[in-house]
């Protein structure tokens, strides 16, 4: 039986790795995306100690620091975690099964879809979800994004060195993103920005051609493209918990105490999924989340507070 | 008037800066020690991403990204913090003033001393208080380091690398670092484990050359030594927040909120002074607070939940 089972393997899972390793903690790092979300980043420039990295790079780096220290990442897809009558928890994987005394649930968030008619048919046939992934296929194209987070002006920047022009459109009035990179896009020639439109629909026979807009742009409800890139955030996705009765606040968010302890013992979690760090979703509060779980996974054993027989 | 004036040069501080500027927020940082305590680290490995990384080279990444956004860091001492009946802040140092809207205090730990006979007279003149600045001194020599701490075992493993023989000498009867760290003291033929012993006086004339302990070691309660790190912990000195009533903790911790928000508003702590990251005093931990203070300034400012008049 291990100490703990990580599921999730982004930067809170492998910080978890990296501190349970330091604890000499048997553990084991469970995750269909090595290195998390991040990964899929263009550019990261807010982790402190990299001045400017790519999320790949950024989540190697994590990836290493964990495997260095002895951590094993296992690439599987969970499907269910379960308590055991005798104490402590199995998780069970397209790949088998794993028990531990504890868990910490590191699993991160999901790209969320706009729903509208047309985006299922033609994802990935000219509608993308990852900018850094797809947008080299868009050289001197047009394309769209959709958002006003750091994310979607993440992506337009990245998408306007390589396209011929980029249209990024939002619903409301002006983007949320970080005042740093609003003022990058505002200023970029190559990148138009469309405020106040919501997208209704996307056009196109086998490939995208066009997308319907809700406010005329330019004097027309039709524009077309050649790419559209859907950055409308993320949420958490709590199906592998359902057997397990834990907290959420009303924003599907995994209420956690200051030491990242769900409301049932044994169960820790980190990272985006949390109400940890004043809900700031970012990096280094993933990675400090992490931290605080295993260190805590730690002390509550070494304590006598997770129970477990075996 | 800045918007906001971090007082603290270490991984907190820093971080704050980093996001500040990511904010645009008109900022200054101020320090003593550019790179923070870290600094005096022979060797960090555990703040994820970097697999080993001497605390140095650490505290000059973090320096090298808060500067490359283009945060300026003053290396002045404050003397003082006071608020304007305007609203605001002033911070006086050896080098002039400051008024900003908003602080962030990121001003860390001090470090511990023994308070035992002989000790101030004999500081830097075999008595040390940091391994990794002045171990060099003491190649095949014989050291001891007071402590049982994480920073008291990589003292000794760092000091082992050179000194002849190296005495670790602790109150209690385990050490309580890292099971890693412990794991590499215990088998190391250089370090000698001194357990429940306490260290009553440091003797030589102008130079150490002995110490005597409260339990006999060998059949004797004195030990020669050539030299003496202390590594018995580190305590917050709150005296330049005199005039400001900031709610501490037992323990003289900053009390902050999920947000890093103390109880005085436009004052926000970050790092190893707080009661944040469940007390955990990490890098990674001190790093991610410095982000939600920083966070915390900008949306209070622009929710009018700072306030000023100038």
């Amino acid at each position: 039986m291990l100490d703990t089972i990580i599921i999730g393997a982004g930067p809170a899972g492998l910080s978890a790795g990296v501190y349970a390793a330091r604890y000499l903690m048997d553990h084991v790092i469970i995750g269909q995306l090595t290195g998390g979300l991040i990964t899929t980043s263009h550019k990261v420039e807010n982790y402190p100690g990299f001045r400017s990295i790519t999320g790949w790079d950024l989540g190697l780096k994590f990836v290493e620091h964990a495997e260095g220290l002895g951590s094993q990442i296992h690439m599987e897809e969970v499907s269910r975690l379960e308590t055991l009558e005798t104490g402590g928890f199995r998780v069970s994987t397209n790949g088998g099964q794993y028990e531990g005394k504890t868990v910490i649930l590191a699993y991160g968030l999901q790209r969320r879809k706009l729903q509208i008619p047309g985006e299922e048919r033609l994802a990935g046939k000219g509608i993308s979800y990852c900018a850094t992934c797809d947008g080299a296929f868009y050289r001197d194209k047009v394309v769209g994004v959709v958002g006003g987070s750091n994310t979607a002006c993440e992506a337009a920047l990245y998408l306007a060195d390589l396209a011929e022009h980029v249209y990024l459109i939002y619903r409301r009035e002006a983007l949320r993103a970080e005042p740093a990179d609003v003022k990058l896009v505002e200023a970029n020639s190559k990148i138009s920005i469309v405020y106040s439109t919501n997208l209704v629909e996307a056009l196109g026979a086998s490939q995208l051609e066009q997308i319907r807009i809700d406010k005329p742009y330019n004097g027309s409800e039709l524009l077309a493209l050649d790419g559209l890139f859907i950055e409308v955030g993320s949420y958490p996705n709590h199906d592998i918990i359902a057997d397990l009765n834990i907290d959420l606040d009303d924003d599907k968010l995994i209420r956690v105490d200051s030491g990242q302890r769900t409301n049932v013992p044994g169960v820790y979690a980190a990272g985006d999924i949390t109400t940890g760090s004043d809900k700031f979703q970012q990096v280094v509060t993933a990675v400090s989340e992490g931290a605080i779980a295993a260190m805590n996974v730690h002390a509550d054993m070494k304590k006598g507070r997770v129970y477990w027989c075996s």
